[in-house]
């Protein structure tokens, strides 16, 4: 139902749609579009690349090439992203060419840039923790006379999980952070009292649909659980968070799945107000918990959106469900079909995600999804899990809640 | 934790499996494969063949040469089907050589061979219709001195989705089937009430696991409606008919997934009893509502089956699950496109599975599967999914209770 520009037909007649990027995520948003006729194309950095493993449709090719981009364009009816780090000036000059591109690169840019993204932000109106983009040490005390230290440095572009974030306490360790010459934004730090996400979609033809808001626990920058839904959160702050993201989705013109990081931060009078951390356009790590936990996945719901075919119900399949993240171990190489092996044999009824990956320390090589009634139950089973996945060693009992 | 035969090892050192077939049910194990960490590799008849469009590791070659099926399995650490058509000597010939081959020559020959699997089952003291082998037109006319007419004539090798399955009313229309020079079974033609479907799988090591019992709905031969579970199944017949399924599956040895398609027919004192109609040991269309409708699906739970993991738990997801079959229409080549555009906006929680098959009458080309709490509302919507993607009009309301 897109305009006639490319259309560009595969198996039943069903379009055909490229994903540029070959991580888990594409690899996850394969499965969904085999169920829906479909065979993602997938343009990869490398053939062992976790989607490239599993996909048939597979180019490798450089995100950063303009011609490598036009040329896997060129297969697909509509074409979208596993990662934020095609240049903008490649999608402007992709959607110039009449290809459809989703999301597009005046939406993108908003998930590119996070200066951009505050400052937009800001003029909507939606909390965002103070901030102001600086380059030079005395910008950033000039800063940290508003906000206090310690404060918090973001590479305004390409950071993930942690990386490109910096808590700094001082003058002295913000100058060898400034000094790495990576563009940067000082933030406040706020005193927030737990991360949520929510994460939503939007369709061209612009219906939107939101997933339960779910809590989101980071270590070390990585995010390691998601719980769905958010314990204890008010039926009004859930719907704040719903509302804030579908009108985000709206606002920036998003196209396909937009996950809003959100700190839940104590407002006056002992209630709780929601500021904006990240924004995420693709299919996030928030929305892992939906493969299972939602009648319709995120991964789905991105096809879905990107296709602008009417959007699927996000009703959930359990009272509660919490995905916990399997991120690679210390040790030498895990023998991992002994421990898959002994982890079904411990819980038969968790489900369990391997990426195709090489296991590298912190790295996220896989998550693991437990549902019920039960919430400590549940998160007990996902936490143990994905521990036993991690180490080989079965986590104490009090570790578990 | 199978021997040390064949240990080839994929990504992340997982194990390799290939399915021998490139069909629906070889593309949805795929889809669970890459869950697993793993990526099915296929031995296809052809590059447009269903799972052959979405895996990475197709090869294309002749099931029935034995080199073509030793280069496959040369390359797996196990060797499964999705079909039953490999010879059984070539089977063997696997086995001797060493290969892992589940299910095994001795198991899969009872889902060859009807009358090897009627001869077995009878000696196992296992319900079945009356039944023998026959060979002329004089043998079924003896067969119906005991059973009368009509009777049922059967291909006792090769037959499917009603191919190869004759009601013959009288001694002519015997004739014609018999001059086929195909082998034949006759048997009676059993007055059931309907038909159900036990679904199990089988480790190596011999666990068992079995989904609820089904109901499936058939026209013209051809299944078109799978209910979970069956209505109105008494518990004592339904864990007959799960007994019956696992005690078949061990002393047949099968590994993987067992389909017993059942007859319940009015017993004495009107209760009913069950007789065994066919077997299958691998996916099957009776337990594609599991995608959904179970914590593991039949597909997960083969590969899981077939590499001896620990099976997974088959507790439901929802009191009632219906699978509906998508068939291909009789009209000129659908927009499939434009009817996926206006069934998901008609119903966004139905769950639509399509196989990238080629559209033609009566062809299984996908299925769509409801979950709910109401049985009526559940098997409406699978119903009107199913129609409106074969036809592209919406059944009228009488159609859908």
């Amino acid at each position: 139902m897109l305009p006639d520009r490319a259309v560009v037909r595969g198996a039943m007649g069903l379009p055909v749609v490229g994903m540029v990027g070959g991580g888990q995520l594409s690899r996850m948003t394969h499965q969904a579009a085999i169920a829906l006729g479909l065979s993602l194309k997938v343009l990869a950095d490398a053939t062992h690349d976790s989607a490239a493993l599993v996909a048939s449709g597979v180019t490798v090719g450089d995100h950063t090439s303009l011609d490598d981009l036009r040329g896997f364009a060129q297969g697909c009816e509509v074409v979208t992203f596993d990662h934020e780090h095609v240049p903008e000036g490649l999608l402007e000059s992709l959607e110039a060419e009449g290809f459809h591109v989703f999301p597009g690169a005046a939406a993108l840019r908003h998930a590119q840039d996070k200066v951009v993204m505050r400052e937009r932000l800001a003029a909507l109106g939606i909390p965002v923790p103070a901030f102001t983009p600086v380059a030079t040490v005395r910008d950033v005390e000039g800063f940290a006379q508003h906000v206090g230290w310690p404060l918090v440095l973001k590479a305004a572009t390409g950071g993930y999980d942690g990386k490109g974030v910096w808590v700094v306490a001082a003058a002295e360790e913000a100058a060898e952070v400034v000094s790495s010459g990576v563009r940067l934004v000082a933030e406040q730090l706020v005193p927030l009292t737990r991360e949520l996400a929510a994460v939503v979609a939007r369709s061209p033809y612009g219906q939107g649909a939101a997933w339960p808001v779910v809590e989101t626990v980071q270590s070390d920058g990585i995010c390691v659980e998601v719980v769905a839904p958010a314990p204890g959160l008010s039926e009004e702050l859930a719907l704040e968070a719903q509302r804030l993201a579908l009108r985000l989705a709206d606002e920036l013109g998003v196209v396909g799945v937009l996950a809003v990081e959100l700190f839940e931060v104590a407002g006056p009078g002992g209630g709780s107000t929601l500021m904006v951390n990240e924004l995420a356009m693709r299919p996030h790590n928030s929305g892992h918990w939906t493969i299972e936990g939602s009648r319709t996945s995120q991964f789905e719901q991105h096809l879905r959106a990107v296709l602008d075919y009417p959007l699927g119900a996000t009703t959930p399949n359990a009272p509660w469900t919490v995905m916990a993240n399997v991120l690679g171990g210390d040790g030498a190489e895990p023998d991992l079909d002994k421990r898959l092996h002994l982890l079904m044999g411990h819980d038969p009824a968790l489900k369990v995600h391997l990426y195709g990956k090489a296991v590298r320390p912190g790295r996220k090589i896989g998550h693991v999804t437990a549902l019920g009634d039960d919430l400590d139950d549940v998160r007990g089973r996902a936490r143990t899990g994905a521990a036993y996945l991690r180490t080989g060693e079965w986590p104490s009992e009090e570790g578990t809640s």
